[in-house]
């Protein structure tokens, strides 16, 4: 909303819009279009969105290590068994200023996508796209059209839709019964957490800024009070709601705690959400795909009006995330009873920088 | 050495003199002449600086309490007590381009030497000076003209040589006897501690800032493994060395951390580091010498090349310092037997923004 086009050129989640107070607002106006059972091609909806096929081996995931959004859709990914049924393509961290790039891949080039930038799929379909070349993004292989960037329903789609072609035994990670209590928290945590980081970061003036320091130190209080006494954040198990939350907090020491000003304290500081997310992180689907060296290369090349420098810290030292983090007490236990743990990654999905504890 | 003047615009803490390496070099050429006992008037010496005449209610010290350099002679003047022979100005945090300003004062006038800046005390001396306006500067309340901004001399010549008109029990914090000891010690503090945070914030390269951080920590490291069985750095009781090192450590969690990117990991988690910190912290003379907003405020709006934004983080939380440090249980005392502490803090001396603990 409100966003010119040369702010939008950037992703999601640096897509940086002061309101007329300073504060960042977030645009959330994604192409709503969805990949879906039961349907055997294309179909308009009355709000004029298209729900596609949930078809196997149609579609790439175009993701990136650095961005929270884009990891949700890779550890959902992961835990439902996807990866032989949805492609993965990886953008590298840098991405110049009109789109993320496959400067990762041999000579620069999605290898199934054959394209050079990510926008290419967004233009194949929308050759005026005038809002941000985002990840995660859904490409039909076939065509090379973007099919959509709606990340919160990207995640759901891949839990509820995929029924049919996920791994035997993967996880109901949104389950029906749960849902009432998941809804309002899944949002609170995109508001107050996944955005309230942000929304520091691109404060505008000092007072939006320390509006915002305090709206998402107040979040993170209210979180550590939730899961002083539970494992999880709803249920018994790992949802999205913990899929929400991880992507934030596994960033948080390394990224946001000096970049972004969020440094009332680090995560590590915070008893049970640093139990929660080594507990997360130790947890197959999680750990293995968090490559440190692209998160933040990212944020602290990019984001050339908070660092300008573009010099990217050494620190922080990240060992502690492999220390026991003994929330077995509290109950609950990663998945179900009977439920199947992810397969060894792809050698294609290996992490390119691994943390010597992660190789 | 190879200042260009725009550069010199500003205090020797930001001074930045990138060699071609990329690495931050400081400027080490000031004004070298000192304020001695037993001469009565101002005397040129063979190499062409002067000695001054130490003289009570003669001159006046302009500090500011964001520069670590300037903060060192603020708490020697304390401990020797000096306060009612010796006058203290202190400069805002934020200082223009053009020099330290007088911003805090009533009408932004230093109330002793009727000046707005303290580039006017060095112009009043060399109408032309080409070098940095920095504090801690001595300036001769008569004439107004700066004497010295030799911030390594200006510590010892104050332990040394105003000895007729220091409180009486004084603390020696250069004793002749450790001098062999300690001089190596400070000049290892200062190239790899009090300047090591700089070559950090300063590098102009990825390869320079790298650099920089390993010898940082490795000083760090090395200082952590001394005081984990000795409770000051030399001797048995608290010493220039110390000072020295506390100007760096105090200011570490709150700037250096985040904004120099010296973020292995904080004070706080060096066990030995941070009782010692907080040791001195806690010693009258110290505390209440540390304006952690006025610290903030100048390191986050006046580097505007690393923060363009100006906007000042909230954090950390700095509560820790006032916790027990147990560092008794190492023998060693702050001071000798019979050494006198510092007088209360004369009002016009007071923080002007304590934090609760040290109202």
């Amino acid at each position: 909303m409100n966003q010119s086009s040369k702010q939008t050129t950037d992703w999601a989640g640096d897509a940086r819009n002061a309101s007329p107070d300073g504060e960042f607002v977030r645009d959330t106006n994604y192409i709503g279009d969805r990949i879906v059972a039961d349907i055997d091609k294309p179909t308009q909806q009355p709000d004029g969105t298209w729900h596609w096929s949930a078809t196997p081996n149609a579609y790439r995931l175009v993701a990136a290590r650095a961005c929270p959004w884009a990891h949700r859709a890779v550890i959902v990914r992961r835990l439902k068994g996807l990866e032989g049924v949805i492609s993965l393509g990886l953008a590298g961290p840098t991405h110049d200023v009109r789109s993320w790039t496959f400067d990762l891949d041999p000579g620069g080039i999605d290898p199934v996508l054959k394209i050079p930038r990510l926008q290419d799929a967004y233009f194949a379909r929308f050759p005026d796209y005038p809002r941000g070349i985002t990840v995660p993004a859904l490409v039909e292989e076939a065509t090379g059209k973007v099919v959509t960037n709606d990340y919160p329903t990207i995640v759901k789609d891949f839990n509820d839709q995929w029924k049919a072609y996920e791994r035997p035994g993967a996880p109901d990670l949104y389950p029906a019964e749960l849902r009432e209590e998941m809804d309002p928290l899944i949002k609170y945590i995109f508001t107050e957490v996944n955005n309230g980081v942000y929304r520091c970061g691109f404060a505008g003036t000092q007072e939006a800024y320390e509006a915002a320091y305090h709206r998402l130190f107040n979040a993170l209080d209210t979180l550590e009070e939730r899961l002083a006494t539970r494992r999880y954040l709803v249920g018994e198990h790992i949802t999205l709601a913990d899929i929400y939350l991880f992507t934030t907090l596994v960033r948080f020491d390394a990224v946001y705690h000096g970049h972004f000003k969020c440094n009332r304290n680090r995560i590590q500081d915070m008893p049970a959400l640093w139990g929660y997310l080594r507990d997360l992180f130790q947890t197959p689907g999680f750990g293995e795909t968090c490559d440190f060296t692209e998160i933040k290369q990212h944020y602290y090349k990019v984001h050339t009006d908070i660092n300008p420098t573009q010099i990217v810290p050494l620190g922080p030292d990240l060992s502690g995330l492999f220390t026991e983090h003994g929330r077995e007490r509290l109950g609950g236990s990663p998945f179900a009873d009977g439920v199947t743990l992810p397969e060894p990654l792809p050698a294609s999905e290996r992490l390119k920088n691994p943390l010597p504890q992660q190789q």
